[in-house]
C-alpha cells in the first residue's frame, strides 16, 4: 500500500467540481459534486441521531435500497435539518437539477449538506449550481482539492488522501475527503466523509468493510461530544481498475479493506486535530482492557472530558482529570492496577502507577504536553484488548467560533 | 414551609468553624468543621466513579455501617483521591485529631475535600486545622457563612440555604451548604455538599428522603459533564428539634421530605448557575415524555451539549444545537411532533413545531437568551412525564479556569 495524491479524484473515472453558489457564504465555493463515469456499488453509514437532514434521509434510502449510484453533491453553509417537507423536496430538486444536467437518473445523485440547522436552502441556488458544477467536473488532484476545500465549514485546512494497492495485479485506488470540525462525535459513521475507488467489489461486502472501518475511526473521534444531524460517510467503487470482481471475503478482499481503514484512520485523525479552535490532536490509547468495547468506551472517555481537553490546552500535568475520565466512563475495572502514561513523539513518562502518582518532572510533562501530537495511555492490566480515540484540546477559539456561529 | 437565614446552622444544636490551614490556597481559610451537640443519625451518596477519593471511602463505610456521627472536617484546595494508603492514613489523623479535640470518637468524624487530584495532603497541617476548628464552633449564622465560603474552589460565592418547616406543632429546621464549581455532573449525589437538620427521624427514612431528593436535584445538573472523585452530599439529623421521632412513611414524612427536596434544589441551582466561568443559569424542561427516566435524560443531553452551552453565552438562538442535542440522547421519539420554546421570567417563545422553526424575531430572541436564567423548554407530546436540568453556559473563562488550575 502507498499514500498517493489525488484525494476522491485518485480512483479511476471520477471526477470532482466545485462552486460558489453564494448559500450563505461570501467569496468562497460552497458547492462540491463528485462524478463517477461509470455506477457505482455504494455503501455508506448514517448519522444515529433522530433528528436526521433531510440529505441522511435521501442518502440512506439510496444507499440501502438500490445500493447504486453515480454522483454526489455537497453544499456547505445550511445543514437542511429540522426543514421539514420543504428540505426533502429540496433534496430531489438538486438530485433532479444534477441528474438532468449529469444525463443520469435522479436516484443516482446522492446529496450532503453541513451548516446550521433549521435554515432552509434556497433551491434555486441549488438547482443552479448542481447545473453549473456538472459543466465544470474534472479529473485529477486540483479538482479533488477543489471539492475538499468546499465543503468545508469551520474547518481551517481541507482533509483528503489516498492510497494504492494491488490486487491480481492489478493497480487499485481509494480515495477520500471529509470535513469537520464542530458537532463531532460521529456515532455510526462520521460527520461528512466521501469516499471513491475504482475497485471491482461486490456490494454487501463494500458495505461490510466500510461499517467495520468505521468503527476504530470516525466512531472513535470526538471534538465536542455533539453527534450531528448530519453525519454521513458514503463510499463509492466503479469497478473501473478491472480487476476481477471481489466476492469472497479471501485476500484480496483483506487488502482492500486494511487499504479503506487507512484511509478513514488518516482522515479521521485529521479532523480530530482540525476540531474547532484546536491547538493539538489529542490520542488517547487505552491497551490491557477486558473486552474490546470497554477498551473503546475507556479511550473515548478521556478524549471526550472537557477538563481533560482543557488542561492539555494550558499544557497541565493535571493527570486526576484522565484517571476521572476513566473512572467515572461505566466500566468496571480495579484502580489500583491501572499504569498511565503521557507521550509525545518517543518520549514517554510513565505519571501513574499502583494507585498513586510517580515523582515525575512537572517540567519535562508540561514540555511533551507542549507538542501538536500529545499521547495519553492507560494500562488497565485486565486483558489484551486495546482501542485508540481521537479528540482534540479545548481552547478560547472553540467557545469564541461556536458562541457566534451563526452571525 | 419557610426560608430562613443560617445555613448548615440553621438547626439546633449544630456548630460551625472555618480556618486558615495554608494547605494550598493563601490568604483564605481553607477547612470548615460543622459540629452537632449530640449524635447525629446520618445519610449519604456519594460518587459513582471508580477512583474514590479517600474521603469518599472513609465516610461511605460511616454512613452505610454505623449510620451515626457527630461532626465533619472539610478542607480545599487538594482532592486526597488517587493518593492510596497515605491519603486514607491522612484521614484516619485528620479525624483522630478533631475526635480528641472534641471529645467524642474517630469514628463519629466525617470528611471531605475538593481540589487537585493526585496530590497528598500535610497531615501535619490537617491536623493542626482539625484542633484550631473545634476551638473555634461557633452556632449562628456567620459562623455558618464563614464554613460555606472555607469549602469553596472555583465558586464565586459560598451557597447555603436553610428552612424551617412545623411537625406535630413543634419547630423543624433544614439547612446546608455545597460547593461547585467545576468537574460537575453528578451520579448518586453532588460535589460536596453538607445538610444538617434537628429533626428526630429514623435513619432510614433519613436516606430515603435523601436519596430521592438527589435524584432530581443535585443529579440533574451538570457543568462540564465530568463526574469527581470527591462527589459527597451528607445529611446529619441530630433530633435535637424535640419532635416525636418519625418512623413511618406518614403526612409529617412527606412535609419533611418535601423540605429537604427543596433545599438540595436551592443548592443545585446555586451550583448551575455558578458553573465555573458561567455567566447564566440554563434550565431544561422536558415534559410530555412517556418515562420519567426519558425525560430526565432527554433534559440532561440538552443542558450538557457543548454546542448549546456555547451558543447561550453567545446569546445566539441556534435552536438546532437543543434539538440535535435531545436526537442524539439515545431516547427514542418523534422528532415531528416536538415542540420547543426558549423562556426567560415571563417571557415565552415557540422556536419550534411540526419538524421546522417557526417564523420568531431573531432580535427578541437574542434578547430573552441575554437574561441571567434562560429556560429551554421541549414537549415531546407522547406522554404526561416532565423532568428538569439545570446548567450553564461554556464561557472563554471555564477554559482559563481549566487550562491553568493547578498553576
Amino acid at each position: 500500500m502507498i499514500k498517493i495524491k489525488g484525494g476522491v479524484c485518485a480512483a479511476k473515472g471520477f471526477k470532482a467540481a466545485a462552486y460558489a453558489a453564494g448559500i450563505k457564504y461570501q467569496g468562497r465555493t460552497d458547492m462540491a459534486m463528485l462524478y463517477s463515469e461509470s455506477p457505482c456499488a455504494v455503501a455508506g453509514t448514517f448519522t444515529s441521531n433522530l433528528f436526521k437532514a433531510a440529505p441522511v434521509i435521501w442518502d440512506a434510502d439510496i444507499v440501502h435500497g438500490r445500493g447504486r449510484a453515480q454522483a454526489v453533491v455537497v453544499n456547505s453553509g445550511i445543514a437542511n435539518a429540522c426543514t421539514g417537507e420543504e428540505g426533502l423536496d429540496c433534496c430531489r430538486s438538486t438530485a433532479k437539477a444534477a441528474a438532468e444536467a449529469l444525463g443520469i437518473e435522479t436516484e443516482d445523485v446522492l446529496l450532503g449538506s453541513t451548516g446550521v440547522i433549521g435554515m432552509q436552502l434556497p433551491v434555486d441556488k441549488l438547482e443552479a449550481g448542481a447545473r453549473a458544477l456538472a459543466g465544470k467536473l474534472a479529473g485529477g488532484a486540483d479538482a479533488a482539492n477543489e471539492a475538499a476545500r468546499a465543503i468545508m465549514t469551520t474547518d481551517t485546512h481541507e482533509k483528503e488522501t489516498a492510497r494504492e494497492i494491488e490486487i491480481d495485479g492489478i493497480k487499485v485506488h481509494i480515495g477520500g475527503m471529509t470535513k469537520g470540525s464542530g458537532m463531532i462525535h460521529p456515532n455510526m459513521c462520521t460527520m461528512l466523509g466521501y469516499l471513491t475507488t475504482d475497485i471491482a467489489i461486490d456490494r454487501k461486502l463494500l458495505q461490510k468493510a466500510l461499517s467495520l472501518a468505521v468503527v476504530d475511526t470516525f466512531n472513535m473521534i470526538s471534538v465536542d461530544g455533539d453527534t450531528s444531524t448530519n453525519d454521513t460517510l458514503l463510499l463509492m467503487a466503479n469497478g473501473m481498475a478491472g480487476n476481477p470482481v471481489i466476492d469472497t471475503e479471501d485476500e484480496r478482499y483483506e487488502i482492500f479493506k486494511e487499504a479503506l481503514f487507512d484511509v478513514c484512520l488518516y482522515l479521521a485523525k485529521e479532523m480530530a486535530a482540525d476540531g474547532e479552535g484546536a491547538t493539538k490532536l489529542v490520542e488517547c490509547t487505552v491497551r490491557g482492557a477486558d473486552t474490546k468495547d470497554n477498551a473503546r468506551t475507556l479511550a473515548k472517555s478521556v478524549i471526550c472530558s472537557s477538563l481533560v481537553k482543557a488542561a492539555m490546552y494550558g499544557c497541565d500535568a493535571n493527570w486526576g482529570r484522565e484517571l476521572c475520565a476513566l473512572g467515572y466512563s461505566g466500566v468496571t475495572f480495579d484502580p489500583k492496577k491501572v499504569d498511565m502514561y503521557f507521550k509525545a513523539g518517543d518520549h514517554e513518562m510513565l505519571i501513574f502507577t499502583g494507585g498513586v502518582g510517580t515523582d515525575y518532572s512537572e517540567e519535562e510533562a508540561a514540555k511533551l504536553l507542549s507538542e501538536d501530537h500529545v499521547e495519553i495511555i492507560a494500562d488497565m492490566h485486565m486483558g489484551d484488548e486495546s482501542a485508540v480515540a481521537y479528540g482534540c484540546d479545548l481552547t478560547y477559539d472553540y467557545v469564541k467560533i461556536n458562541a457566534d456561529y451563526r452571525s
